[in-house]
């Protein structure tokens, strides 16, 4: 599954959804709040700007130092609270171990909150009404969708129960109607258990951890992994040359679920500068 | 598995903590507002009603006529939000058509919301920092530790995802580190997933629908049913007798999860009073 391919296609439809906010006056605009110097930080964050600018936004990374304290950071996300030419507001994670990243996320405003980490965005998730919507799970059901693939009655297997990707994803399948397991470290047979998915989403952040054993033959396999081997190759949590003897689909790494991420958080940043057009 | 004795034996300490409470000049404040005259709404504030005060509560029910405007009722609620004698606020559902129910129960101030259900309490247990719990299930909770049943690595299927009782079920197992699955209509083979439960948690309202069939041998039964036969008795939602016969555990139909149902809302309106006594 080319998640390269669609990030490129959505591309194009969010260049023409931005022409037409353009042409109201409206310029879709994401601020990035990056505290500190972070390699992996700097990177991410590089990524999402070329992407942003590329689309014609209005793109603002604002640079902090690692000595900043909780206070400040929170005065600034305030001010972008604010701030009407910014329709999402983004704090780039990890933060200092001095500043306490939950205070900070659920200080952005919830309808500026296009990584969709707020409470109350999990929130609305959780009860069925998602407003903005985590991006990685997202864009993970946007690549399904691409597919074709069957969701409904399905059983869904989920290996990986963090916020920002295992619990979402679950609540966006359950929604589609399938069956859907949560497994984590403390699973039992945990192979077997994930034989039983036709849809198998992996994210454990354990290199080439999920092998053939894992896979019932046919099954679609989503591969959240980006890990670094011994020679500092990116590598997936799934053992994708064994693995795509079995799967019926499967997502590479690089170039899969990766480059869908950044595209949700743009395409969120839109849908909101949209409904700021249609106020 | 006795849900009235541990309801009973709660409802000891609870007394406690009421009393200790008033010492300190903090009476605990519950409200609930009743609109309409639904026969069913009527009998479980009563209910409510009647527990609070043997508990020494300040008890308050709010009567409105059925034709009660949606403007008039969130006008009532910010009236509650803002009044410090009451530290729980609850709203009796089902609601009259002409009011929109997720609009009334997002007025509620979330720290009020005993009943665990505004979007901001799902979404931080979405996440795993729970405040508020709906009540089903954090009764359901208290129950398994009653009777030392062990989570952590278990498998946990849930039958039923609406937001009261399966989808915050499904949280509060895994944050015990069960495996979880969440079952429903549009399940395939449903006896088989529910026949791998260690825990097997019953929430669907079809009366007796559980079969033995769907029993893994010496399985934890949770049933969340209160449905009426065609006498109008009081039936769950598993076939007890045949059920009993191979299940490790089973909940009892009426003085199962019924009567936890009520005790959890009082004990977090304790907790909410008891936090005031601390500001």
């Amino acid at each position: 599954m080319d998640g390269k391919g669609l990030a490129d296609e959505m591309q194009i439809d969010m260049q023409e959804m931005v022409a037409e906010l353009k042409n109201k006056g409206i310029t879709p605009g994401l601020v990035v709040l990056l505290v500190g110097e972070n390699p992996a930080s700097q990177t991410y964050v590089k990524n999402k700007e070329k992407r942003a600018i590329a689309l014609g936004f209005h793109s603002v990374v604002e640079r902090y130092p690692a000595t900043i304290s909780e206070a400040e950071l929170l005065e600034e996300i305030e001010k972008f609270n604010q701030d009407d030419d910014f329709h999402g507001i983004l704090v780039q994670l990890p933060l200092p171990e001095h500043i306490d990243a939950d205070k900070v996320l659920n200080a952005i405003d919830s309808t500026k909150d296009v990584d969709g980490f707020h409470p109350i965005n999990m929130g609305k998730l959780l009860i069925g009404k998602p407003d903005m919507i985590p991006c990685t799970p997202y864009g993970i059901m946007k690549l399904l969708a691409r597919y074709n693939i069957d969701i409904s009655g399905k059983n869904a297997v989920i290996i990986g129960r963090s916020n920002i990707v295992g619990k979402p994803m679950a609540q966006l399948l359950l929604m589609e109607d399938a069956t859907v397991t949560i497994a984590h470290s403390k699973t039992k047979n945990l192979v077997e258990v994930a034989k039983q998915a036709d849809i198998l989403v992996v994210a454990i952040g354990r290199g080439h951890f999920v092998t053939k054993e894992f896979i019932k033959p046919g099954a679609v396999v989503i591969d959240v992994g980006m890990n670094r081997d011994e020679n500092g190759k990116l590598i997936g949590d799934v053992a994708t040359s064994e693995v795509s003897e079995v799967a019926g689909f499967l997502t590479p790494v690089p170039k899969g679920v990766g480059p869908m991420t950044i595209t949700m958080l743009l395409y969120q940043t839109i849908k909101n500068a949209r409904k700021k057009g249609n106020q």
